[in-house]
């Protein structure tokens, strides 16, 4: 393809993302919101706050400007904050060229709309679903900038434009897998959160490898029920999108909604556990999309009664 | 039902399975070959060798005698290793009473015959392939004699048995789904050793989260090809008895194929990762069901060449 494709957005999958596509023979200009972060990229090759370690390759630069980023660009790649990709993209529209396409990197839920990224970006953007690229998987960005194998689903109803990206992003560490079904790769990304925090919860319980195996795949045959109400094809979720990110997520000690998790398994309130974790956790914003934010005041969680009779006869048709 | 349950094997599984059925209310007699085991549990109520910690309820007894514990019993659990059952149960058919429904713990595949476990009772024990139901799942045995929340399939092609055996084993903290894929569901629990034995070598090869979501989930997908080429419903695999039982098996400690995969993976042959481990583990012949044990001579792994253009691309149908 001539031209370059454009990175929105320097954080640490953004910035892994780029190396990816860099070393797959793209030239990439990545755009960060700070102007010091992109200098800092053009200087030296490296993102410090973001993937400490990290050396981009040479045909990666960076600006400021989201103008000078997406003018020309033939691959647009969404990386934002997910609360944040309504309002950015709304900018960055006027300067997409007219058969761009657009790949979102993001894994959540619009919080009030309740809305996928993808659906964000059809109606943001005003272009067709068909333009609209999504790639999820098992990928945790500091793992693939060392270089350490991947797999990745490359998810578009148009199946020669996920096989246009597919190609743009395969390299000898970074495998993608091509699939028509949107909906079921980005509900996957964003659903495991929830189920990480549940994982981190029995962890901060001291449950066993039976209980937490038991969480993970009971965990995603719910995610899959919800997914076919939505339109989602089941099998997606036995998939790297689905199966593959949910485990990578609830076994990393990277992961933050398992860590934020783990504090409210110890008997802390959403408010302690947001305060020591520093932050908000994808999951725990998922797990109540509707609502406004912090969700119910003082929720926490009740230890599990141990002396009920026996547990309710499980009946579930298909995923067992 | 009138009469008790007898359960084959007093090894770790059997006996924490004897009290799942006991706490659900049955009466079971425990066989052991060994007098001294048999005598222990009788008296002590305990299988120290097996389930240190462990206090078996009292409607639990033990006997070296398998005509006593088989003769009257409406179920029969078989828990002896898999490549002794076909010996044993030769021995044990002339007691078994006329409907008894037999139930299979065991996790493997035949070695010389690549039966399943329920092909080798049908065959030996000359019964209805409908008179035999298996249980598999994430199911670590301490974990379950310390009686941490569990969950398992049971799996019959005759429904009302599967449901049968269902009522019998469910307690407060041991959940069970049943299934008609009895063919998926021991495939589930016998292939996953083999993934398991991958995921030990990535793990000693210090590879990362991703890769190692990674291996289970393609493998998962591997395991489902192979599952629908026997007869399979491929999601069972996305269930308890497929993922369930491989997420368990590869994150647990207690492992003995991921274990042993460790050994594989820091470079040491076949022959050198049994003696570390003093065992073989069932993964490592269930890699090589039809050939005789140890397989390959002098077999070790090779580190993954980093220097290879690009990755196979990636044209599998159905699972991404």
């Amino acid at each position: 393809m001539s031209g370059h494709v454009a990175v929105l957005g320097a954080g640490s999958w953004g910035t892994a993302f780029a190396k990816v596509l860099a070393d797959a023979g793209n030239e990439v200009t990545i755009w960060s919101r700070r102007e010091q972060v992109a200098a800092t990229i053009r200087s030296t090759g490296t993102n410090p706050d973001y993937l400490p370690g990290l050396r981009l390759p040479a045909n990666v630069t960076a600006t400021a400007d989201a103008g000078k980023a997406v003018s020309g660009a033939w691959l647009v790649v969404l990386a934002v904050p997910s609360q944040t990709l309504r309002g950015n993209l709304a900018e960055w529209t006027g300067f997409l060229a007219p058969d761009a396409t657009l790949v979102s990197l993001m894994k959540g839920i619009e919080l009030g709309t309740t809305k996928r990224m993808s659906q964000v970006i059809v109606e943001t953007a005003g272009v067709a679903a068909d333009r609209v690229v999504v790639v999820s998987g098992p990928n945790l960005a500091p793992e693939i900038a060392a270089g350490q194998p991947a797999a990745t689903v490359v998810a578009c109803t148009d199946t020669d434009r996920a096989t246009l990206v597919q190609n743009a992003v395969t390299t000898s560490y970074f495998r993608p897998y091509t699939n028509g079904d949107v909906i079921g790769t980005e509900l996957g990304g964003a659903v495991k959160n929830v189920i990480a925090l549940a994982y981190g919860i029995a962890t901060a319980m001291r449950l066993g490898d039976n209980t937490k195996a038991t969480l993970i795949t009971r965990g995603l045959a719910e995610t899959a029920r919800l997914g076919v109400a939505l339109g989602a094809d089941p099998l997606t979720f036995a998939g790297l999108a689905g199966l593959g990110d949910l485990v990578a997520t609830c076994t990393s000690p990277l992961s933050r909604n398992r860590t934020f998790g783990e504090h409210l398994g110890r008997g802390e309130t959403l408010e302690q556990a947001q305060v020591a974790t520093r932050q908000t956790a994808e999951g725990s914003r998922a797990a109540w999309p509707s609502v406004t934010w912090p969700g119910p005041t003082g929720w926490r969680c009740r230890s599990p009664s141990r002396s009920s009779g026996s547990a309710t006869r499980a009946s579930t048709p298909g995923w067992r």
